[in-house]
């Protein structure tokens, strides 16, 4: 047990794999080269078409021991992940580890098969019900949490190597080209699946929409896919694209937004080659619509909008406020309707959008990027992995890779959630550390990192609420009082890996 | 020395590379992995431009010894490679090799500086005064002559690795971010340029027309580009597409692509779904003529059309025969348009358009390809690479990778070149192996190879002047007479590797 430089006890080993501590956000270099992969060879004539997915893990030679991917474009509506660990069980194969982009609620149906040793880690963030099982001592099943980037990297090193990839693929020909843009299951962007097909053993495409060949436009192409198989349905299309994607109406939001505008047209970034990032969520919604209409006032030309692109970028960008999107996933249809039309909304890998060991990812050329958070300390550093439970309940996203990249990156957040503070000494959990956080912006105040001395001097002229986060912390904790701190065991059941493979925190097993 | 499968003998080792003697176009399964790359990163705020070519090779790290790649889509209008070879020498390096996409007549610029020892090896085929002087052993520099598929193949296996790719970027960003679409150099696609910006060690971009962030759409990412470098001009615009692009008029031409307009009628190829490949050339443009008359007639709705795209392809396209273009390289101004507007005239790396070892490239998708020949044997080996004075003047391109992956190779050729016949006892050199050819038309006739047992009869019923190819060969030869076999010496000048990477044949030092 070491520590590393934010003071957290990170072991020296977790799950037979030596850590290496976190250090800073931007000085370790990568050693090596990029993952060897096996050549092949598919002769004219030949068929990649099986009839089942059983045939198809069959045919991968998935043995024990071996590591899985899918992916998440399909979200809480995603069907494949669940399929493909059913038929791994039915074919008695145990001690397999996922290496997926995400998981979310809906495959709480993989529970009974880490309980059975079917799976028996999981190489990937959680969203939900693992995660919490996993907190609570009731999963024997380590989990490494990635950031978008560091999961490309870690695939592309070779530190963790992908034996089968299974790609949900809405629109693919038997060749296996394939897009995201059209089908029952059009999920737009297939960013995070592009690492997987280059870079695992064995790669099947998965389709509920076989098209004539060749598929067209082509995001992932024919010479990294070994075979195609056709089910039923990929997933729930109604449950495809799930997230809010309405402007908040709450009050303390709208303030929140505006708060965070301001620091954004004060900051001096805004101006010709803008380039942002926010989530889909409400407050962040209500953000870009302060920036359009500031883009507008001023008559700005932005570079690019990013990340999970939703309809509201979409607007920006037919409004000519934008000069491209960069697209790693779509969060609305919208944005799977644009991507089909439109060549300037462009899909990125999880590569080029955040992979912090390649000769630069579009998240090094964010001016500015809108972020959430549970809670954030007097460092700045944020946690959007653990809930005020203690338990790991979400997965890092893009979070720590745009607010390295970002010139300015600002968390927003209600400054008391759920009679809880959002400012505390320190965080339960680090996601992304704080030397990487600009501003923290709620709606008692705004805090800047003081790195930023002109940013503060400039918010404070224009008559902006900010604070010393301290002295932000102490009015919140006015209100709520000091949070008794939660309680754990020495057991740790997650890692939380920093972008570059350092280990930046991990998560304990909460006491019961 | 040994002697290949198709009898011509090869030597154990050239330029201190151990040789692997063909065998057969489809048994050869690939051993070992992808070539290594090394691992790395570019943090926010680092730029990559240089101010000149010469500061982006000493950044390079390139030295004495090292191969350095350039590609061929501004054909004989590219300035690059001469200026590249002039700043290499400018550095005092020497001995490195050219391992670039082809090689034009524009290029003898660089025949002073291999003189010189600057360039002490040619990993790539050469059209024109290269392969003169070399046949003529006036030249000290190993030449290995690869096919489009072959030389990805090469580069992605680690057979030849690129130490420094010099990519010419038509439209490009400051990040690296590129397309040939746009710009006073616009040449369409980048296909051959992909493989070297994948796997070099250090890839340079080179722009005449640097646009504002991000380039889009983007053929090229930025992960992948170290340097970007803006020049003057990459070339000379009006010699960048430089390749006849009318359907013949010589009644010899016209009436050869009639011929071949009936083999692939009497085929039965032409139905919904058809593939189809013509280079540029005037009869291969009749060809296609007909084949287009023939679609529209018989109303079939074809899959797409490939290769270096003409205009021709463009205008099938938007008439609908074809679904999709795949294009590795424009021929015309007309496709290079196109691929700016049209999303369904696909660019393609040469990877996907020809490498043997991947998961399949699109050539094994190919119904039909129409290809040239300098001469043909009467086992059906084709010629490409040396003419009838023995001198290596043509580079192989994708004659072997279509003919390979097509289910019907056409080879179209006047029965008569120059006084010489095309048909003949044994070619000069083997381009491509008779196994892979299935049909040759001349004026004279058409030979089936004796696989196609039910296409010769079907040809025969339609009353298609079908000819045993040694019939036809003593037909041509009653009009020119029995050609004068040329004379070599011993000396190996070149090697005509397949696009497996074994030997097919060898040039060797005309005799004086």
């Amino acid at each position: 047990m070491v520590k590393n430089s934010l003071g957290r006890a990170i072991p020296a080993v977790f799950n037979g794999k030596p850590l290496v501590p976190y250090r800073d956000p931007f000085s370790l270099m990568p050693q090596g080269h990029v993952a060897p992969r096996p050549l092949r060879r598919v002769n004219p004539g030949q068929s990649k078409r099986l009839s089942s997915l059983r045939e198809a893990i069959e045919a991968s030679g998935l043995r024990d021991g071996m590591t899985i991917a899918t992916h998440h474009h399909l979200r809480n509506g995603d069907a494949l992940l669940g399929m493909v660990v059913r038929e791994i069980d039915a074919l008695g194969l145990r001690d397999i580890r996922i290496a997926s982009s995400s998981v979310h609620p809906v495959h709480a149906e993989i529970i009974p098969f880490i309980e059975k040793g079917v799976i028996t880690a999981l190489e990937c963030g959680v969203n939900g019900p693992v995660g919490e099982l996993a907190s609570k001592g009731e999963l024997a099943c380590p989990i490494t949490v990635r950031t978008h980037g560091g999961r490309a990297r870690s695939i592309i090193s070779g530190e963790v190597p992908v034996d089968v990839a299974f790609i949900a693929a809405p629109c693919c020909d038997e060749y296996g080209n394939m897009n995201g843009f059209y089908g029952p299951s059009a999920c737009g962007s297939l960013g995070y699946a592009h690492t997987d097909a280059e870079h695992a053993r064995c790669v099947i495409a998965v389709t509920d929409n076989l098209v004539p060949y060749p598929a067209s436009p082509i995001s992932i192409p024919q010479t990294l896919i070994d075979y195609v198989v056709t089910i039923d349905s990929l997933g729930d299309p109604r449950k495809i694209v799930s997230t809010t994607t309405r402007v908040t109406s709450d009050p303390v939001g709208l303030l929140i937004a505006k708060y965070a505008a301001q620091v954004i047209d004060a900051s001096g970034l805004l101006r010709d080659g803008f380039s942002f990032q926010t989530g889909s969520g409400g407050i962040s919604l209500a953000v870009a619509d302060h920036v359009r209409r500031m883009m507008r006032e001023q008559k700005v030309k932005g570079s690019f909008g990013c990340g999970g692109i939703t309809g509201y970028f979409v607007d920006m960008l037919e409004e000519g406020l934008f000069q491209s999107l960069f697209d790693v996933q779509c969060f609305d249809l919208k944005a799977v309707e644009s991507m089909g039309r439109n060549r300037n909304h462009m899909e990125i890998s999880a590569d080029m959008y955040a992979n912090p060991f390649n000769a630069g990812a579009v998240v090094n050329r964010l001016d500015t990027v809108i972020l959430g958070a549970t809670e954030v300390d007097v460092n700045f550093n944020v946690n959007v992995n653990t809930e005020s439970n203690g338990y790991l309940l979400h997965n890092t996203g893009g979070h720590s890779d745009t607010a390295a990249g970002a010139k300015l990156a600002i968390i927003v957040a209600p400054s008391i959630r759920g009679r809880l503070p959002i400012v505390k000494d320190e965080v339960t959990t680090i996601t992304t550390p704080g030397e990487t956080v600009d501003v923290v912006v709620t709606e008692r105040g705004i805090a800047v990192n003081e790195k930023h001395s002109e940013l503060r001097k400039e918010l404070l002229r224009r008559k902006v609420p900010v604070k010393d986060i301290r002295q932000l912390q102490q009015e919140i904790y006015q209100v709520t009082g000091r949070p008794r701190p939660l309680e754990f065991e020495d057991e740790v059941v997650a890692l939380i890996e920093y972008r570059d493979g350092t280990i930046i925190d991990v998560v304990r097993r909460i006491k019961d």
